[in-house]
């Protein structure tokens, strides 16, 4: 594709020598037909040394390169440029006479099925959706338009997808939340008889589970992303545009309002209440109820800043005992001192 | 189903009028034609606004409602009320053709085998067991009575499973331990020929990993519930009803008690013991044996109590830092003051 | 097996009378017809209760059994000596003409092919290697020789392996990383269009997950090994002969050297680089650059002697903010007390 026609398709400016692009890559990698970019200034040093083609940057950079396309959000229109480039997963199309369709569920004529893939009775299965090999859709489940369904990837019955929505290979919706009641021979099963619903694009990364609900539901907002290895428990609502990092976990019935941020390994608590636009820190342990725009991490969870300054004096803890130790001392031999003079 | 209905089959008492229930509900969603219930008396105003047409409660709070059924244990009777009104998972029946099962298999005529499940050499499925899609049933693998083996749980050669065992989408029994020896070329796996054992009624969650032994047995004891995302090293032991919470880990030939607690994303190390009735809290990491009835949690592991008072202490940390430093120059003014007195 | 065949065929001494053996087992559990070891010489006391029939151990124990196996590395020759008697998973051989195979695919005819596992068009499966049921092997994707893909492994487009690597059942390779650019209206994807390459002999465990890499690649070298529940982010470059024990996560682009032990549940920053034979602790949060033989833990990230001394002395940081206030009232004392002197 030539740059000139990335341009063109994009709305972006271009600048220097037109020249074939087949492909994007960073500034470290990239040969000479390959189009990259420059989203952190930090690296602006690696413009001298790229044999990309073009590159991909703010108007204020463009005199340090010979070919540019100009943004006014460099991450953005990459995602956007990479979107020409990029080749869907899978190569199949049509509904596999090796899949199991249920013969009351209805799969879209433009959706595809993969072999071994499983379509339940009554599962709804929307067009231009993907549904890779070993897959399972429940009875009753229902998956929206374009979404795709990686392989293994598991709805247990009754749940439902918005549209475009994607599950990487393995991720599990609706397995039973972990609801037990103490009895005196032990923990009798509450079955869990709710369900998951997942708004529109929202994706749920490798082998990360949502858990269907006790009674009601577990819900994911709309244009919330889920990483891998993330576990959601039963009843949980997460609003919209939500990022949840990797390896994170949210306990039973705990509320999370749009665009809050939960950083990798976070374990937030069941039964609480976090508010709009919080962040979470990495490995945070969030036990209690967060108002809207908090900022919080670490374990006992603290403000941000607190923690830098917390985590910046642990080291010295040890050092500090020795220090009041010595000063105990010196108070010490001062006040004998001191009952001396007053004694004397 | 009618409320006196369910009182009957429960064996409960329930007061006001009776009328039509189809289902189970919060407080807070349920509809005139559910049944609702109050575990938690905090929660005891919602039965003011609440429109469900019964309430599961105790006694005490049988005056607050128009139509009640009587529990002296609410959370365990919601258990069995719900179990009236829950759907199975899956609706087949029989073995598919679509499934794999060896020849040398034994699958009772009364288990489900769903299509795309392979049942390996001489494994064997007990009655009312159900085999769903892209399980993995490996060769002489047993699996008891009336066992759900979810879609994509994998049991390894040579797993055994006691009778109503639960295993999430996902759940890997059996995979090798992480065992290797160092050698001057790199590290040598020691093949992992030991085996999982699972007690009765012992659950699994989704996409958790319970490894085989590097020469024995790892084994899970009857009654223990583990949640999402776990991983159980080689080797591990452990008893009966435990509770074991998502995304905790176990290291390898650990010897854990009965009625133990993990809390969600503990980590406990590999070779310790821990005795009967421990509770770890989430996130702990714990290093070393622990006597029964043991109550830890955090990093460095300390008693709860304990760590209650350290965590309300860490944010203080740097202004203590502080104080100390201005300690110590008070302490060397007053000292300077005492020489020069003394020397005046 | 013969004892004395065991020692030839691995070149060790044996002493003793010798006798048949059945399998290894540890001094514990060993029967009489079974071959135990001694690793660790705390446990020397073992070897009087032990029925073991022989004992894998150092010279300086013989002298304690009746009959033994010499050998200067026990743990190295414990490997071989279990692979003596070890048995592979699974009994199938051949293609089945119950997987699916994409005609453009090219599957060696000494590889196993079993049912319900999806060779995707143009890939390469090497000679001896093993797809058990529900894997995916993605379009282009190429397996070498001797590999083991275990049941439910996943390779997405374009993933690589080379020879020897296992994956333990439910490993994901290729899925999405975890990449979106804020806009006005969301989180827009930014397409993952790199791959994930995986050297010789390394093995990625149950359930973990190693995301292809946005442009370019994904990379573990030859000889590490990953545990379960693993997740990887893209663009990732790890060394060889790494250990990355189960729970542990790395963030995007992070570069790691060879020999690396990352421990459980460990979360390692995104973007930062970390030099050959780095000891991460278990349960760390590394944010920073770390040289070469870096041995850190805990979070904040601290060297590990120093987080000994800081982990022992948190429990006493409660009572440490006591101790500081009282110094406080009598330093306050101790200057009133002088102020009165000097103005008396």
């Amino acid at each position: 594709m030539l740059l000139s026609e990335i341009a063109t398709r994009l709305g972006l400016e271009h600048i220097g020598p037109d020249r074939e692009i087949l492909g994007v890559n960073t500034l470290e990698s990239a040969a000479e037909s390959e189009l990259s970019f420059l989203v952190n200034p930090k690296y602006v040093k690696a413009l001298e040394s790229t044999n990309a083609g073009a590159v991909l940057l703010s108007s204020e950079h463009a005199p340090l390169v010979e070919s540019a396309l100009l943004s006014n959000n460099v991450y953005m229109d990459l995602a956007r440029v990479v979107s020409l480039f990029a080749k869907s997963q899978g190569d199949f199309a049509g509904h596999s006479p090796l899949a199991f369709i249920h013969e009351t569920a209805s799969v879209h004529e433009d959706a595809t099925v993969y072999p071994f893939a499983f379509v339940g009775s009554k599962a709804v299965v929307g067009a231009d959706s993907v549904v890779f090999p070993g897959c399972y859709v429940g009875e009753r489940s229902s998956v929206g338009e374009g979404c795709l369904l990686y392989p293994n990837a598991v709805l247990m019955a009754d749940t439902t997808l918005g549209d475009r929505c994607i599950l990487q290979p393995g991720a599990v919706l609706g397995g039973d939340g972990f609801g037990f009641a103490q009895t005196p021979v032990g923990h009798m099963k509450i079955p869990q008889i709710g369900r998951v619903d997942l708004g529109d694009d929202v994706e749920v990364g490798a082998n990360s589970s949502i858990d269907r609900a006790a009674l009601d539901l577990t819900q994911v907002g709309s244009g919330t992303k889920v990483d891998s290895l993330v576990q959601i428990g039963h009843n949980v609502r997460i609003g919209e545009h939500c990022l949840v990092v990797a390896g994170s976990g949210i306990g039973g019935s705990t509320r999370i309002g749009d665009g809050v941020v939960i950083g990798g390994q976070a374990g937030i608590k069941d039964n609480i209440t976090i508010g709009d636009g919080c962040m979470i820190g990495a490995q945070s342990g969030v036990n209690n109820d967060l108002s809207a725009g908090s900022k919080v991490t670490y374990t006992p969870m603290m403000e941000i800043g607190t923690y830098l300054r917390v985590g910046a004096s642990l080291p010295r803890l040890p050092d500090l005992l020795k220090r009041v130790r010595r000063l105990e001392r010196e108070i010490e031999q001062l006040r004998t001192t001191e009952n001396g003079e007053n004694n004397g």
